[in-house]
């Protein structure tokens, strides 16, 4: 299947998402054995998924077993097996000791997925479409008073009305001055007139996540410093969502970014990386940080989040999911940036 | 600070949970380096949460990157590192690259995870006595009609209107048929009279998970055969239980529950373990099953759940998180576990 990417006799896949993305098999424990010869392919996983394997792989031979490394490599005909890096060093000495021959692969099927086909193109749009709709809804649902927690729990619901299977990952909602925690998990804190409230979240359909943020303002019209870091965080996100196109540098994209931020004063307060990209995983290749290096691709689905905290009053943080096309950017997460005023 | 458990001039700790569980710090991204001398300690994150850290581990020194790994054992003074063998081959040969030496341990953190201290009984508690309180208040509104995800996401709105700071792991809803698939993801099915409901749920209480697992049936009184395999569950829990005691033997424990059912005639029909300790992880050791080795021990938490999957037609499981006492379990989600009609 992979053929002569790989210098052995077969790789055995062990990332949930990299099995997945080649076997179609979604289960929470499952081994890949793909061989040169295709008809020495083979799938694993334990009694729980039984049915659900032989439904997702119906091609695929089947192993069941709730050790599943071990079961699925025992019986190798010698010669060496490639091992994903995120395989831990324990299940890779557990296979040494059964005469296991391994080379250490990177990023292979990683790389296969950051350019994503048709129908995963088409996952991700519905996907960002639920969690716009999701953010609109509710938008003009958010009053003083309520609480981070109850908007997260109830945007997930939603999510789960328009459709989605579940979010795409732990829901961001932060107000005041939790808005300026880039990471604030939503707590029991009320929502205040004259909060910045950010909200960072997404819907995940088919297996495919969406991830969108968008600051607010509640109850009163923003104060100035508010305005302020919201219009410069705006117009980071504009001038690098433009440099989104196929043969651009990662680094350099970010660069953008954070250079008008970094122009306003605010190089210390955006504190992390400006995008990564999306699909089977909330976070995938390729990353948009300072340290990046690659290219972007045509048909990559990434963010753009720029965000600028000031610590102890409050936080903007504009995200989108966008795919690179030749034409330009395509945004997924298509909604207004500006800073409204809700409740 | 752990002295001579380990052959190792520092212990580098990269287990999320055992980095909580050692220093406090709950982010996303966390090393700990865990010295013979405690001068020596250290704990690594990135810039996203570098407030959070100082917040959490105030007395801790800390080093601030996004290759958060690098950038801590960047200086080491020489000598060996003990690592945990959940660390990735990747990252074990990143280590390697900048001349540390390593030695892999297995379990050290997770046995000490295992025995609960008053606190962690605390949240542990408070966990699930918000999951009993979640349950209740949903049966209540289960009505025929209601979509399996829709059940999802209201309870797990309920959890944290009752004080969740999230679920625990993602919520199972399966109905009908889908009873009998022990790790459903909810789907848009609709509950029907009839109908066998099986939800999974947990609350998180500071970063503690409950697990909870009752049947129900919509609508309807129960079938024959739906009386019989949950009466059959529900003894067969109830023998298990009774067994949960300091120095009991894991696959003994399981080998009852499973005897029950065998006799039954559904040994086949009963596809996973008995039991999973709770914590800091929603899954951790001990593991109860037919191939576990060790002994339960006082204050331990684990998870009491068999189930018989009838496929295509439904399942049963039930479940209760207990802590393992000398005067006999404590059953954390106490609440009846008989076949309650809804709807």
């Amino acid at each position: 299947m992979l053929g002569s990417d790989v210098l052995a006799d077969r790789f055995v896949v062990t990332d949930l998402a990299n099995v997945r993305y080649l076997s179609g098999f979604s289960g929470s424990n499952a081994v890949l054995i793909v061989g040169r010869d295709p008809d020495d392919d083979v799938i694993g996983t334990d009694g729980r998924y039984r049915d659900q394997v032989a439904g997702e792989s119906p091609d695929l031979p089947t192993v069941i077993d709730r050790d599943t490394l071990l079961a699925i490599t025992a019986d190798l005909p010698g010669g060496t097996s490639a091992i994903e890096s995120t395989l831990s060093i324990g299940d890779v000495e557990r296979l040494r000791a059964q005469q296991v021959v391994t080379i250490m692969t990177t990023g292979t099927v990683e790389s296969l997925r950051s350019v994503k086909d048709e129908g995963e193109l088409a996952a991700l749009s519905s996907a960002c479409a639920i969690t716009v709709a999701g953010f609109t809804a509710m938008a003009a649902e958010l009053r003083p008073g309520m609480s981070e927690l109850g908007v997260a729990r109830r945007l997930e619901q939603l999510f789960g009305e328009l459709g989605a299977e579940d979010r795409a990952f732990d829901t961001i909602v932060g107000a005041g001055p939790h808005s300026a925690i880039p990471h604030h998990q939503p707590g029991h804190r009320a929502l205040q007139a004259g909060d910045l409230l950010v909200i960072d979240a997404g819907a995940r359909v088919d297996g495919y996540h969406a991830d969108m943020t968008r600051t607010f303002v509640v109850g009163v019209e923003p104060a100035g410093w508010q305005s302020e870091i919201h219009t410069l965080v705006h117009r980071a996100q504009a001038d690098a969502t433009a440099a989104y196109r196929p043969g651009a540098d990662a680094r350099s994209i970010d660069a953008i970014a954070r250079g008008v931020i970094a122009d306003a004063g605010h190089a210390d307060e955006f504190t992390h990386g400006l995008g990564h990209g999306v699909g089977l995983r909330i976070h995938e290749a390729p990353l948009l940080g300072p340290r990046s290096t690659g290219t972007l691709e045509a048909d990559m689905a990434i963010t753009v989040e720029p965000g600028v905290y000031l610590l102890g009053r409050g936080g903007v943080r504009i995200e989108d999911t966008l795919v690179v096309t030749d034409t330009g950017p395509r945004i997924l997460t298509e909604a207004p940036r500006d800073l409204v005023v809700v409740g």
